[in-house]
């Protein structure tokens, strides 16, 4: 039999690992819980490990979630999904925003020394080494959702965007819809990177040249219109120099975009059909409602929270890296 | 001449407060920021306060903003301002979700005391005696986004809804539209009941009755969309019956209308005008853009975040309560 472990004392005692903790830590809690807990304790010679218990005396029982940018939808996906998760475990979720630039993401990292959190996940939109650096050496269990090397050794969620660009090609063709453009975001960061190689193989592989493509400043509502004006104002005159379909790296990029279809007195999906990214609340409430490729925010969001509960209960752990595949959530933007 | 405060120092240090804070507590600084502090603090003849230098060791130099939902665009406008005041203080922000219970908000208060924060943005949905208490004991500076009653002594910023929804009925009544109805949120919340009282008195001022009134179980899109279900089916038949304008009582309520309105036949603004609330990222990235009151709450992020900021500096200070008035924020889902 493997040695016992907080998970196994909280099966046994049918209770939360929170509580287990809280109750090995000398925190807050009922008569009954403590009991419970004791018991279970006592029935499997449970020896809370030395090192561990040094990490688990400073609990702070708040865990964090950085993201570039909490303003963008997707995030908002992500985050309900991670505080569904943490929150059963008796932890509260607190988010914060890094912004877009590499070097706020590493001083969010090295701050965690600072004790107020007992674990990170970090949503990085740029990475570098010094990155990679920061999490390896983190006093604190980091999980990415995103994409670092396998060499950074670190757990990580990161979301299949080929695949999602393949699945957004793929409904227009069933569509009819072969004049294909593409609004991407930045491409030095890891999504954009990732989209632009997914859309460029996606119409390959299906025969097709993009019409147009233009990259966004940002993944932002304003720089989707501004990167719109510029894809509509660089087209030949008339309905034949016209794509018939645009796929935006975003949901924000989407909408931004079909404001300014709207604007040029193109109607949607009739005139060009619009393919978003994330699926995010944003889709639902644009008007048309937005197909949008479902990169599996949710899912990465839930998993992301489960490998980071499992890692602050073992640091030992071997890291894991998890893809999660997109599906396509078809709605009114696309015929 | 007064006694020398930490800003004082700041002031004549030519640095930020947080800076200051920084040095004083031997946090890392560069050798010219500690030569410039304690210039500054030798010229002034600065004597650190025991008690609030005992409450400033275990500085965090993070604070929490805590919101109902992250996923509301309100917050995120909110947010967005709180952020950029405290990161200029040297600050880290991070946000936290309550939910719409205020046992929930009450916990997150008391949880403060663990001291991972060193201040707390609270913008409480529902408001009790075990609130304020809470507030009021709390071991970190707390100041309130919403409105409590001025006994509780402490800081607080609030928005002024009964001018707004005057400032709604007055646009709608210069455009001609005089059958105006209302969606409101749950009205046992702090925003519901003024939202109500706002509206009834606005309506009354103007000579108008309000054609008919329904109230959303929730401040969503999703109840938005039901609640107006609910309006439209209530209705008689034909166009004499239904309303030529409707007020919702924030943005998410307000695209949710516009959704069913839509579903029904009906253009916006031709057959019905539609007010929104809050001129949240999303009035914008509606479509039609959406009119919608402008309750400030960029400008009471921006105070809230002062204020705190000068409480956690001297936590002696009287307590302010400020209103920040609305504005109007024309669109195209209005004539």
């Amino acid at each position: 039999m493997s040695r016992p472990t907080i998970a196994g004392v909280a099966r046994a005692a049918g209770v939360s690992v929170a509580s287990v903790s809280r109750v090995l830590n000398g925190l807050p809690a009922t008569v009954e819980m403590v009991e419970r807990v004791q018991r279970a304790v006592e029935q499997l010679g449970y020896v809370p490990d030395a090192r561990a218990r040094s990490l688990k005396v400073g609990r702070t029982f708040q865990l964090t979630l950085a993201v570039a940018d909490v303003g963008n939808p997707v995030y908002v996906t992500m985050m309900r999904a991670v505080e569904e998760v943490v929150s059963a475990a008796g932890y509260r979720l607190v988010v914060t925003t890094t912004g877009p630039d590499v070097v706020d993401e590493v001083a969010l990292v090295r701050g965690m020394a600072r004790g107020y959190a007992d674990g990170l996940v970090i949503s990085p939109l740029r990475v570098d080494d010094d990155l990679i650096k920061s999490i390896r050496e983190c006093d604190v269990p980091v999980v990415v959702a995103g994409n670092v090397p396998a060499s950074a050794g670190v757990d990580t969620i990161r979301a299949n965007s080929p695949k999602g660009m393949l699945l957004a090609v793929e409904h227009l063709l069933q569509k009819g819809r072969r004049r294909i453009a593409f609004v991407n975001g930045p491409v030095d960061t890891v999504p954009g990177a990732a989209r632009a190689k997914g859309f460029a193989e996606a119409m390959k592989a299906n025969g097709l040249r993009s019409v147009a493509e233009v990259e966004a400043i940002d993944f932002t509502f304003a720089a989707g219109r501004e990167a719109a004006r510029e894809l509509l104002s660089g087209l030949p005159r008339g309905a034949s120099g016209r794509p018939d379909a645009v796929i935006a790296a975003n949901d924000l990029l989407a909408v931004g975009l079909m404001h300014e279809l709207a604007a040029d007195g193109l109607e949607v999906p009739k005139d060009v059909a619009v393919v978003g990214m994330d699926d995010s609340e944003l889709a639902e409430q644009s008007f048309p409602p937005l197909t949008s490729v479902n990169l599996g925010s949710a899912e990465r969001g839930r998993r992301a929270a489960e490998l980071l509960l499992a890692r602050i209960e073992d640091d030992t752990r071997t890291p894991r890296r998890i893809v999660v595949q997109p599906t396509l959530s078809v709605r009114r933007s696309t015929p």
